[in-house]
């Protein structure tokens, strides 16, 4: 309590007022990305501190000024900013949003290279305040950023995880509920593997009260199918890019896809989510590389992956993605 | 994970899975307003976990159930039930709901002297199990009571707290609302001291956007008024016995009270609800009695008491209560 | 703005204050089910306006003005009750758990004529002061019920349905839970049909993240079923009996499935609930009978019923109920 | 329901699905303030439909997919966006946050002038196509817009008003609450008058618990207090000149305050916002000017102004401002 006479005046002081950081979030990085983070984790109510972390000062201290004053209109919670990690110690989840944004004609090595420049200087901050905390890696390219952050971290991997394709697969809801005309929440599929444009799309699980698309429509997916549902799968691919077009970059989705997971972490809810997780000894993968499978989510992170049925064409996708990303992960000095 | 080779061909284990008690409420009772307070904080989203906890073990079961049965329409929540408090492990706060019922006849002191005694198989018991946890008193008459776990449980003062006048003010805002065709969370007020018959109404406090009542009607609360506001305080003393009269018992808005209470707790919001703490050094007041004043709540319990400006008239009211509690106090063997 | 020299001290009127019944719910019935009804609707937040209307003058007070002694911790809604139907004038939705309970030994065709006397004097009156009113039928034995209120209300099919087994699946989606250590929100499965014993469980549909478990494990759902998933669906039916005979009613989970149709309905959601809806012309059956399927539901009703995909045993168990309803509906003067 | 074969095969209609604009809220620009509330309305769950309409294709397309591709982790809610006003029909409230940004050296009357050309393209659409709808005006300079839009909707006052110094009055009480470390929504006090530089502190009505501050510091708010409270008033009208400084623009606390208030019209809350009103017979003001003073907002706008009693010193700042905005308004051709 501020020691001034109207505070004396006002209040008679039982015991010492505490702040535990019993339900605290971090967010590293406060571009578009990670302040949609930030404020729908705000406004979801599912934590009782948000810091924010970036390396611009100014930045910072106006976007941790602006969630404050909206503070007389939400459940309380306590907003801090600074470029110091000290202010991140105890917390629950580190979101790590921050990373370089690719230059016209850089390669994708090179890109991810400048990003485990950038990491190093956030993960290993981040775990020596909150040796405790999860890490959820929402900055691109996730699955390889996600694998960097495991390594760099010393983590056990159920603790480090991406966001990856549960935004894809929520935009394939969306797309799908818009052909059906009913509640995306009502519509069921899982977008999987690498985030972008090698996803795949699991047309097998897609269903609508538990009647399977294939059943209706056994071309579904194909290439033979005449009402080309292959559309709605290449229409997530592309959304990402054109938004990004039309608008500059990607936000609103992305943060109410990281308050979801959040939520589900701060509860120990136990719910399914297509995240970026290592995943050796899947689909016959051998090796340790991060791409997104159905997971189980709880307070401690990963406890399970859904062991999906894929199609022999479902496989060999996943099995290039892995290629793909094994050979860039030797290029990476970790 | 069950063993079972459904799951085993479902799930890939990637870790143990956890359940900590990060944010768990516990309810002693679960009868009426025992069940109102459970089914509350679960809508409310505010526990990760809820135990109940009573005598008897065939409600018990059927009020988890029925909780239960409703988790596929809300956010996560575990929900327990037994009539071992070995279940109540590490709660956070405990909600005692549990008391007697006033016999016909039967003098106040009876009444708490029965209660005492219930209260002696509760208290010790929560305290055992969740050294840590605050205790949040509903059962009636709550000041009193509030009093007796204070001094069965031996936590310091901040830790047990009861409902007191929460209910009061919200019932006085209502009202307040009704006259003037506004929104009750527009309509400030506060009503403190003992939880009944001798509350007493701040007419100093009552407002509107700042605007005090008495500056427009200087005859507000007092027998002078021709537009009669006392009769809005006369009101919130006979609605509980009304809605009782009318309904059997109070149930809903005395969930509500306790379920904004508990929020309140776990988000530690420092806000300032009218509840019943130990008044020693306020207002004159010199022994440890329990009465509703405005106190501020956090994580760890009562840290502030707010210290109103009472007219002798209030202040004389204060102290009649006092000296009831305190002689009904010296009656009891504690 | 009621007529005082305080109010008129304190206000300045700019224009005549209106409420018009934009989001209004009626709930007929204030037992313990009506009231866990309302209170779930009052505390998500769903509507503008909730009344209560029942015979019993006493109670209905009793449980309006508890209701209303909470608003001062919740959004705004305006809470009536009345036992004259003039006050639920123009609600959207109108939920029915009014009803006569089964007394010892009585025939169903009994307590259904009784329950047909009571609807007499309540469906009428609905339609009379709200004819674009929705009926959702909460009353047991729901699917006849539901049929009842279709012929009483003269209102097309679409705009009356009954809660059905949208608990039953609601209870199926925990028990699985349980079983499978994850969210019930991330278990998916339906019962549907006859609300209680006859219900049926469409195991092709049960799934986790679209992996249906009878890819997983053949035989679940048959008595081959080593795991004896079977027992799931048994657990559900029995449920309902064991939370009755345990706590004497079901009242909790009951008003969160009431308050989750209720709330997608105002907000024209379109998501799919297994709701009791008039089933000729699906899985080939010919007459106007009322069971549970998966339904489309909107804001003026059900639009569309999904077609599951059912097994010759499934639909056999379907026929049966329909049968049996069937003689029963040719048995009622209606 | 789109025709297509897996739609045919997958669901049977029962009745054609409708969509009635019953909670459609349009947001007219969608730059940083814009976006920030249509996300806040979309994460509050209180509007069925939410239309975008600005000038530029693009950015309206990219923000439109951004919040439907996080549709399928909330509520139900449509999202439309277009640069014709046709998609706004029957809207409940638009919300005008589109403006001009003052050019360097530009003097206040020319930068008016400016959004006045912008707002005659932008309102009497709004009307045209909902002519029943209310008109909520965020753009800057708040006060003056508020009146253009008044005079140029042909509306009655009560359905024109501006967010005013809502966000103010949430600033103060943030900032308040920093000084007493209790919560920001036990913080109560009321910053009035034009939003900016020239806006005012009622400290008379500034509490804590019904506790005015002036009565524990008599010299609050004064040049003679040791503690400065008038620092507070300060920081409020510095911190969006900072917050712009340091991040660019303002647009998290705004979205909250603008949610806040559409909620509260959306279900006819009747609460008491600082909201820029018609100040016309209020504190001696002669003249159709707007301002903010502490008013009752209902389904169908304004229907009371809350009366305050303020100092002389108050009543001239105020004067002052109401001088300054008529002869502005005089200025100009509407």
């Amino acid at each position: 309590m501020a020691a001034s006479s109207t505070s004396e005046g006002l209040f008679h002081e039982v015991a010492a007022s505490y702040e535990t950081p019993h339900a605290k979030i971090t967010v590293v990085g406060v571009g578009q990305v990670g302040m949609a983070c930030a404020y729908s984790i705000l406004l979801q109510n599912v934590a009782s501190e948000i810091c924010l972390v970036d390396v611009v000062k100014d930045k910072l201290q106006g976007e941790m000024m602006d969630l404050q004053h909206g503070l007389a209109f939400t459940r309380h919670c306590v907003i801090k900013a600074d470029t110091d990690y000290a202010i991140t110690a105890d917390s629950k989840i580190c979101v790590v949003t921050a990373g370089a944004r690719q230059r016209e004609g850089e390669s994708r090595l090179s890109l991810v290279e400048r990003n485990v420049e950038i990491f190093r200087g956030i993960i290993p901050n981040l775990i020596k305040h909150s040796p405790n905390t999860l890490l959820l890696i929402v900055a691109n390219p996730v699955d390889i950023m996600t694998y960097v952050s495991w390594k760099l971290s010393g983590l056990p991997q159920e603790r480090v995880f991406g966001s990856g394709t549960n935004l894809d697969s929520a935009r394939f809801r969306f797309i799908m509920s818009q052909r059906l005309n009913i509640a995306p929440t009502s519509c069921h599929g899982w977008i999987i593997g690498e985030h972008g444009d090698s996803s795949v799309a699991v047309w097998s699980g897609v269903n609508v009260a538990g009647v399977t698309l294939t059943d209706v429509n056994p071309d579904i997916g194909s290439d033979n199918d005449k009402e080309k549902w292959t559309e709605v799968h290449r229409q997530v691919i592309d959304s990402a890019y054109e938004v990004i077009k039309l608008k500059g970059y990607t936000s609103w989705a992305i943060g109410m896809s990281v308050a979801t997971i959040v939520q589900s972490i701060m509860r120990n809810s136990r719910n399914v989510y297509a995240l970026s997780v290592n995943v050796k000894g899947l689909h016959d993968i051998d090796g340790d590389v991060y791409l997104s499978l159905p997971a189980v989510l709880g307070e401690k992170g990963i406890t399970h992956i859904v062991k999906q049925l894929l199609t022999p064409a479902e496989k060999e996708k996943l099995e290039k993605s892995v290629k793909q990303l094994s050979d860039l992960q030797k290029s990476l000095k970790l």
